[in-house]
């Protein structure tokens, strides 16, 4: 792996941090990122980054532009959803994760949002990777469903190497023969991308099991193997989603989950990142 | 498959022949697409252009923009790389195909290709597919290396959905465990493409297996199976390539392998799209 | 590969033959083993037998013992099926080729098979390998589905270093991330296998492919590539099968597919071995 | 999965638990299986007991029948091996755990053995999986490298027909596309698993990850997602194992590690199964 030169610990040593405002993600903290798939409409918005703020989440995820593997399901909101997320953020003093699809939309995502995602489907789009080392606002990157973990940082060195050394990894499950869930998570991949890069990495556990009732374990033992945050789906009627609601947590049942994901984050010797109200609550 | 509306075979039933000038793909006859992974120098694409093109091959592929793994391996002549192909195409009177790597790049490619290739890693970049839904050239769609056939469908219904109708297929092998080769070439996907709908489906069998050895036995192969055309890496001098020499066939072998696959498109019923001159020959 | 040591071409340069009496594999002529996937009653078997063998079939295949993935799927008629098929190789002159699915049931299996075949799950059980590197009959061992080309040549060795050289393989489809088909045939491990070993290859498109329309394009396929044979899934009432008829070949369309199969093996530079009679006609 | 009638949750809804003299499986204690991949002497094996037991271990595995890829490969010191386990058990009080490759092999291995391991490459040999339904002691059957989540659970559907329903799931790791690491663990089969069946089920981070790095991160993750035991390769010299030495902890480290499990476990809401003495300690 000697093409990690900016990547790689032998580049760097000690861990990365990812600055956002004033918040951490690399540090002693476990950074929580939560929300719907897709934005929906403001109401539905509203009351999940409404209910999330009130437990302490910091982070809100939610696309407004979707890559759907058919022309025909529901592609987003686009710049209307863009603007249901800033007026969330700023509403609920939450930071905004939000996905960029494409180099073209790179300069209309920008100024809503504080962390770019690129998704997997993008994750070896290296023109697209060249550019996003341009911004000054941090990435985060998936990995793709058939990135090796070399492939997945060499994605990562393509950003870095046009300046932009702000990349969060995220692991999200790969595609293999089995079929019982939608992904097969790699927990073994964070541990791994720990040993070869300073870089941050966090776990996608509801993408990477396509299943709700997997994800709180899946959290857990994400910490438990060293993970720096979790990006989780949350939606106040899974049920009623326009998209992959069947992996969405309950809003009403993440109080419990956190209190769940606190407590393993500070057995591992870590703790939640949450506002300070809920710290204390 | 229901969303499947323009690229299925319940839209139309009879094969979809695409149009390069005079020339044709998905008709009677199989195309050979053959030349260089990427183009290196003026001399290099004279040499293999001049020597293709004696034999009667009117397709020459040669990447101006390459995408690698690595950041730090060869990424191609781009514009001058461009402006090569063109000169080639000019001189020995051929058709060209290349890759696009981005919307952003569309523009700058167009004039120069007479068929736009989309990469492997692009195969799920929705917000590129749209883009070239709305050019009027014909594009080379490659399978991803791990899209399923319904996948790989549905990425062409992007296209089509945006206008343009001149969609060819390529399968250029999926991953998989196995190591002993580059890709697993999934012959089965040309007849079950070919089932379910109207779009020319041709092979990649130089990227499929990443074996020089094994091109000329995967390319009957994939002619008895059914495909509408073949693309095949060939070099001056592989040992010298700087991309994929492993896999490219040597140009002064060239003559005899068109030999046998044009035996196999006679007995397939075909016949191999070659110049006048080379047929009487 | 340095482990191939009777398996691969240094210890052997020229192609092995292996003899089932008068009949061989291996040689020019490429062998044709068709029939139901399960024995299933006298009559089943009796109308395939007999309707093969006036197309001039050596080699009926059949199940006695079936390895399913449920305990509660039918796991074949056992003792009774191989005696059906010895009644059926003594009425209609035909070789017999049926699965043995361990080390205790060889002596029972062995006198009612001409060639024993190791199925996909056995591919790595090489405590039975060893046992049946000590018979003297013939083994058909097929890949194991998620084996490497390389683990496949080394359980042949196994088979080798009993003392029986007796062994053909078959490409049977390997385990990917596509459920499109049943399994994904990899064509390329053909030409691959002899490039790397003596041994005669054949492939099962029925079990390759799971799909009855994709049987004969991937049977021509596998000839063109330089398969020694072919093992096709045959039913006379494929919708009435206890087991896997999806992919079985109707009987009634047999003399049609083997005229295909015939005239690309000649194409080929080979022949398809089949009774004089047929030949002839 | 309607054919899980006895492994499935609608058969028995609480947990089994497996008894292995007066140690339980499956209750609230995580059970800790420790020792080598092969017994390779005696000297080395009471080395490895002797450790293991003084920290409390109860579990020691090792192999005397060893499944190896290659024929060339060390094998084993068959009974020599089984000999070895048989003294180490009673010298140091311990349970043994170990492989039986075939049906033929049951009748051999079964005094030495207090719980018999199915490997990955059994997996579906299903004529062997009948017969360890009819013995009584406890089968641990590891996950078959290509097998579903649905395909396992009935290869020990196999096992309780047979009237055995000591059965004990491992997770070990299934194949896929990176090459990474040696084997892609698949920690969310853990807790479907749970949700499936009532069969207790252990991981495997040695052979899952086939890094020694991973092994604790892993053992760790493995807990936190609900495993009810883990399985750990460990040597007393690692450098010089006649195999898998890559991937086996130091004994010398194991006191450290086994601080690690027992203190996830008791954050978990379990324990760790360890000795009185090491409890006390």
């Amino acid at each position: 792996m000697s093409d990690l030169k900016l990547v790689g610990k032998q580049y760097q040593n000690h861990k990365s941090v990812v600055h956002i405002g004033s918040e951490k993600i690399g540090a002693k903290d476990i950074c929580l990122i939560a929300g719907p798939c897709a934005v929906e409409s403001e109401e539905q918005l509203d009351a999940i980054a409404k209910g999330l703020s009130e437990l302490g989440v910091k982070f809100i995820r939610g696309g407004a532009y979707k890559p759907r593997t058919s022309p025909y399901a529901f592609q987003g909101l686009k710049k209307e959803g863009l603007k249901m997320l800033k007026n969330a953020s700023q509403k609920y003093g939450v930071k905004i994760v939000t996905e960029v699809l494409d180099t073209t939309l790179i300069e209309e995502v920008y100024p809503y949002a504080d962390i770019l995602q690129v998704g997997s489907r993008n994750a070896k789009n290296y023109a697209f990777l060249k550019e996003l080392g341009k911004i000054d606002k941090p990435i985060l990157l998936k990995r793709g469903m058939s990135s090796t973990v070399q492939e997945w940082l060499l994605a990562a060195e393509y950003i870095l190497m046009g300046g932009n050394n702000q990349v969060i990894l995220c692991e999200r499950g790969i595609r293999t023969f089995d079929t019982s869930v939608r992904n097969t998570m790699d927990i073994a991949a964070i541990p791994l991308v720990k040993e070869l890069s300073h870089l941050p990495v966090i776990a996608d556990p509801s993408q990477g099991t396509g299943k709700r009732s997997l994800v709180t374990p899946m959290s857990l033992a994400a910490i438990a193997a060293g993970a720096d945050g979790l990006m989780i789906e949350v939606h106040n009627e899974p049920e009623e989603a326009l998209s992959d609601g069947f992996q969405s947590m309950y809003l009403n049942t993440m109080g419990e989950m956190i209190e769940s994901l606190r407590a393993q984050a500070q057995h591992s010797g870590r703790s939640l990142n949450l506002t300070k109200e809920e710290i204390s609550a």
